[in-house]
């Protein structure tokens, strides 16, 4: 079997904590490990690293290479999407991918995972995965998986399955659209309903014929094989695989996820619903509490103190601060829209900014001047740049630099500085095995990120 | 006609806006003023900058110092209690002040204020300020003013009137201490009682006269002149006003404050009642609030978004965020005495540490760096000093700095870079005639603020 994962998405439906630059599944929320991290883990059993195929977009790709490097999963394979298209497209180049470049015969399965879910107890998932595997083998269906409904919720669509099984699974009379509260109640009281996760397993062929047979625009491109489809993805149709297959197909069966927890951290109070404690109060960061019950509060650099405050939602970032109340944290999106139509710069922004080098934050900035803390990674390098309108100093706090300033090359180590005049071509190593840290002092009357001429690529590679 | 300021409070009441290092009189609440300057112009009319004298701490005095100049009040007479003593000291050794330094007569009228009320209008708290002055010139009274209470608080002390008359007061029959709700209720519907707001007036004579005979320990060092009393200060009893004079003499008339708003901003619910507006959120800062209702939002340098939420004080500073409910607030010495308990900086101190010579801003600290913008206003110095665990390179973004290190000295100007070395003896001074600011990226192992040898006081002034 063959994992691929789509890790493309952008949604800010978790802002202040996702911005369009670090979207959810790049956000260590309900653990140590990002929710992409935890679901390469949750495979771990049963497809090694090298078995996985991670389809995501080209902004995001250093913050999955991040990812899987911090958990040792660099072999997985990664493409990246020249634009944002649906799910169809995104799944019919990852079956190219595998059949051009990792051996896939007709007859493999492939599982498809969306990055950003929450889903536990692992074994028991695994064993579900093992029965959706076992279905696509010995069959031509498609396969998804079904989450058992624990309330009449509107927010999902739903799987109506039939009575007829096919291994542990049941083949699906229709899929239902978001329902409206009233048929959310029936569908939970005459049961054989279930949520869509968006998880679907099916062996190449299968996909293959189907989309050939029912989305021909996306299969036209796709059948081109990888390199091809990669070239004209842009052509395909933005159309997600529910509708260009799963809904249109008859050979589709549903294995239901029985007692398996899954959540899809669609907003602050699902991450409530996850992190849900006994004592009332879900907190992390630097948090004292005062006569205050049932609130989550996620801190960041600061202390953060309640008193008498019961039923609210926190998330404190360095530059942005949002405060709810329970049932309410939906509406994020309001928030989301008021600042877009602001043009603000937090939407898409964090105040530390991810580099495929590493990354910076920045400290202060005023009339003139803006301050930044910068770290490369061993080994990185900037690229070759130049800048019209500021000139940059810059402090070692830790780490040994090695600066190209025009012609000439200087290592300097913690505790000196440097100085970079304005239109001077220069480039930041780390030639070094520890993280290289900087403080840079830029001084200039206009100091925009977009000042900035580069004479390669943001790896290093030239561009000349 | 002089005015007697006491601005040496150090409460935190309204922590984290308050802090022991910059207590609330210095605060730009209700208005584009502090409280002290408010302080100074609601008497305006009355007196003369150079017949006001401020009683405050010597680490305050700066505070003080800038307060004044900004608003042209640089004439107004400053003296600075040696340790915290309580109202009857201070008061004691502000009347020697008077007498010794300001050519005060014995029959002088002396008017005492708190430095960190809200008082409007301005006019009628004039016109009650003169009907005290004319008893205090016709009578060996000692004049308080009573506000007249609009509810039944039990927060303050009250003052019990009698019929008599005198001008336009009345004889007091008794000072009450804070009262149970009944009893208050009970003061309200009889009438007759006035909420104690700690100002006062009095002529030298009569109070020198009160003091000798109801307060002899206070009067025993005060009655040796300013410059012995100061020297004794120490010495002096810990004791307010109200019990070693105030409830103690006969001769003391309340003169009712009427028509006239008073708050003693005692907490942020009474800060919510003093910015009161129609909508029902009281918002400064950049806050962009979605259904949510009656909450008070005090913003600082972050976006502040709030979803569904009502009745909530949100107080937000650099490094500590306060949400109380409304009704709470009081309960913000719960937190203080936690914070204090653990020894926690942000009760002493801002992210932005007032000098004498001007600020500093802490932007970042971490392993072996600490990284500060520095301002230096024009015409000021730093203390000569040298530090022994961390060496510091400055960036100067904005005017022109003097750097003397060791034996040299050297002009430094915006863009321009210099370093400082461990255990280097140096200065910086503000030649130019715009304020000096400065980037400062500090390297070493330790990099407390007490890693400081001074060679000379906080004012650059020799100490060898």
């Amino acid at each position: 079997m063959k994992l691929i994962i789509l890790a493309g998405g952008s949604g800010t439906r978790l802002f202040p904590l996702s911005r369009s630059c670090y979207p959810k599944q790049f956000l260590k929320i309900a653990g140590q490990k990002s929710l992409l991290q935890q679901t390469v883990e949750r495979f771990a059993r049963l497809v090694k690293a090298e078995d996985i195929l991670i389809v995501t977009n080209k902004d995001y790709i250093f913050h999955v290479q991040a990812d899987l490097a911090e958990i040792g999963a660099e072999a997985a394979h990664i493409i990246t999407e020249p634009v944002a298209r649906n799910t169809a497209p995104a799944i019919a180049l990852a079956v190219a991918y595998c059949k051009d470049k990792m051996e896939c015969e007709a007859n493999e399965c492939l599982f498809v995972s969306p990055a950003d879910h929450v889903i536990n107890p692992v074994e028991d998932f695994q064993k579900v995965v093992e029965a959706a595997e076992a279905i696509c083998k010995n069959s031509d269906n498609i396969v998804t998986l079904g989450v058992n409904p624990t309330k009449p919720e509107t927010g999902y669509g739903y799987i109506h399955a039939e009575a007829e099984m096919v291994g542990e699974g049941f083949k699906v009379e229709s899929f239902k659209e978001k329902p409206d509260l009233a048929t959310a109640e029936q569908y939970l009281a005459q049961g054989g309903y279930y949520w869509n996760a968006g998880m679907f397993a099916f062996s190449v062929q299968t996909m293959e014929k189907a989309l050939k047979n029912l989305a021909s625009d996306v299969y036209d491109i796709s059948s081109l094989g990888y390199e091809h489809a990669l070239d004209r993805f842009e052509d395909m149709p933005n159309i997600s695989i529910d509708y260009a297959v799963a809904e249109k197909t008859k050979n589709i069966v549903v294995v239901p996820m029985g007692t398996v927890n899954w959540n899809d951290v669609g907003s602050f109070d699902a991450i409530d619903e996850v992190l849900q404690t006994e004592n009332g109060n879900v907190i992390s960061g630097d948090v004292i509490t005062t006569d205050s019950k049932n609130n989550m509060i996620l801190g960041s650099n600061r202390l953060v103190s309640t008193i008498g405050v019961d039923n609210l939602i926190v998330v404190d970032t360095p530059d942005v601060l949002l405060i709810s109340g329970k049932g309410k944290s939906q509406d994020v999106k309001k928030v989301v829209e008021k600042l877009k139509a602001q043009k603000r710069k937090e939407i898409s922004e964090n105040v530390t900014m991810y580099r495929p080098w590493g990354s910076y934050t920045i400290l202060a900035e005023g009339d003139g001047f803006k301050v930044k803390k910068i770290t490369v990674n061993p080994g990185a390098k900037l690229s070759l740049q130049m800048h019209y309108h500021r000139s940059e100093h810059w402090t070692v706090i830790s780490g040994t630099g090695k600066l190209t300033l025009d012609d000439k090359v200087v290592i300097f180590k913690e505790n000196e500085s440097t100085y970079i005049p304005i239109a001077v071509k220069h480039r930041l190593q780390n030639p070094g095995s520890i993280p290289l840290s900087i403080i840079e002092v830029q001084n200039g009357r206009y100091l925009g990120e977009d000042d900035i001429v580069r004479f390669d690529d943001v790896y290093g590679r030239s561009i000349d």
